[in-house]
């Protein structure tokens, strides 16, 4: 593969992307797997890393750029966090080098918020919004749905401050793990975009009675008030308003939210934030972190793009 | 086993107890084990419980009064459901029959709350309720903590309405199937006690960020906050403090409250309900099945001590 800048490696728990980038960003092949972080230990890594790029035939001296859950302390070798309030555009300068890489690569670190009242990190987030805001002012509030969704509160491109909601594994863990399974089991009907709809709304009128709200999937079902197959949407409009509740009353919502995500999951948010009032501005997740890992990419080697 | 009045079984989904009664009322023997309701299927039931008989010398025509899930739609034979309101003292006389059943047994009904907004059903503890109110008045609110906890409001000896948390098996599903399983590995530390009332306070003071804390037990291990083995005690604390602040919002907390619970779960719920600014009238909640399950029996047998 000629031309390429760099390698760029977006690499959480359960999944592993990588992208070839020219030197304007744009990508030239991709690779996808379910190697993540969880399943590999430390000398693991640069095998997998190897063996994808290979497979795109990559140039052996292409540097690498990593975010994500590799540079945490169970990953590849740990890059310690960088705290808020943290400027987007400089968290490169705190990149690591793991020893005994074939090549160059970087980690980069993610970003800890210090608060003994609310502790709180990310890794790999950091970078998506470099790549949402590269260039233009990220100023107020951005959404980023997830298996650990983060609520981040941003001046300009710094980020202030954060929260992260378990939504994705709460949603798994309930929906799997407790006797909701039952409801869940049913392939989803007809109205299960409604019962969606209606969760949220209950949700965000009521989110201090939540608790009260999950066995009634159950039990609505069992005394036939539930129509078949809403059980799964239920479940995610509860846990998806009572985290949009959450995120207003720890900083409020402003009118415009940041939706920064992919496919069905930013079609959900988008309209579970509607009914809180907000318009969404939507970024896409993946064309994010390709992006965020090119602007660290160009500060990592400003003079490369000149040298190939 | 001479002198038996009858057996009494509270049969739930994971567990079965057993106990001959005489007729005062007070045990001669126990059985305990883990054959509950669904590890078993329609025929395993009569098994089951003659095998339990057996083990202590049963005469043949002892009849058995049984509540729980064994009445249950999936259980040995369903028992429809009471509606509310519901008088605790008149449940027995909707109980069922199982057919081919090697003696007399009866199984006796749940209690179900027909509101389309707050659908409900409780199966074992409308006897509970009816062993720890017998001939006095239950008034007020009960809490009865639990996998499936469930609180009540009552008239007399007549259940008005209920409402159910699965407090203690959302406990189960995020300490053992998120990232919280870390923090939860290790052995409970000597803060684990306090940890616990910090996160009741969090959760009482602020509902409705509620999601918005879990994450922090993983991130607060990770950045140095947290002493060594609290996440299990915060994680409790702060499901505990959630499901007091839902009944708080659902129907208001009384000066008293009714807790029937036994052991460790008891203290856990009488600290929790001290700090939302509530007294404890404490019932064990053992004794309370028993007394439940022989009050029925006397209900269903009225001159059989007499035969006797």
């Amino acid at each position: 593969m000629s031309g390429a800048f760099c390698a760029a490696v977006d690499w959480g728990t359960s999944s592993f992307r990588l992208w070839l980038l020219d030197a304007s960003g744009a990508p030239l092949a991709e690779r996808r797997s379910d190697q993540g972080m969880s399943g590999l230990t430390g000398g693991g890594f640069g095998t997998v890393l190897e063996s994808h790029l290979a497979a795109l035939s990559a140039p052996a001296d292409l540097p690498v750029v990593v975010c994500g859950m590799a540079g945490a302390r169970q990953g590849w070798i740990e890059a310690p966090y960088v705290d808020t309030p943290a400027a987007l555009d400089r968290v490169a300068d705190h990149c690591v080098r793991p020893e005994h890489a074939a090549r160059e690569v970087r980690i980069l670190p993610g970003v800890a918020q210090r608060d003994p009242a609310a502790p709180d990190v990310m890794r790999g987030e950091e970078t998506q919004l470099l790549g949402a805001f590269a260039g233009q002012d990220g100023a107020g509030l951005a959404c980023m749905p997830g298996t650990h969704s983060k609520w981040v509160r941003l001046s300009g491109t710094r980020i202030d401050g954060f929260s992260t909601v378990m939504t994705g594994e709460m949603f798994a863990a309930l929906g799997h793990h407790t006797i909701l399974s039952h409801s869940l089991a049913e392939p989803e009907g007809e109205a299960a975009a409604a019962a969606f709809a209606a969760a949220v709304r209950r949700a965000l009128a009521r989110p201090e009675a939540l608790v009260s709200e999950f066995f009634r999937i159950r039990a609505g079902g069992l005394l036939g008030f539930a129509a078949p197959g809403t059980g799964g949407g239920t479940l995610s409009g509860l846990l998806i308003g009572a985290e949009i509740a959450a995120a207003r009353a720890l900083a409020g919502l402003p009118e415009e939210v940041t939706l920064i995500a992919s496919g069905a999951i930013a079609e959900r948010y988008g309209t579970a934030l509607a009914l809180a009032g907000c318009t969404t501005r939507r970024i896409d997740a993946d064309g994010a972190a390709r992006a965020g890992l090119f602007a660290a990419a160009t500060r990592l080697w400003p003079t490369r793009n000149r040298r190939d």
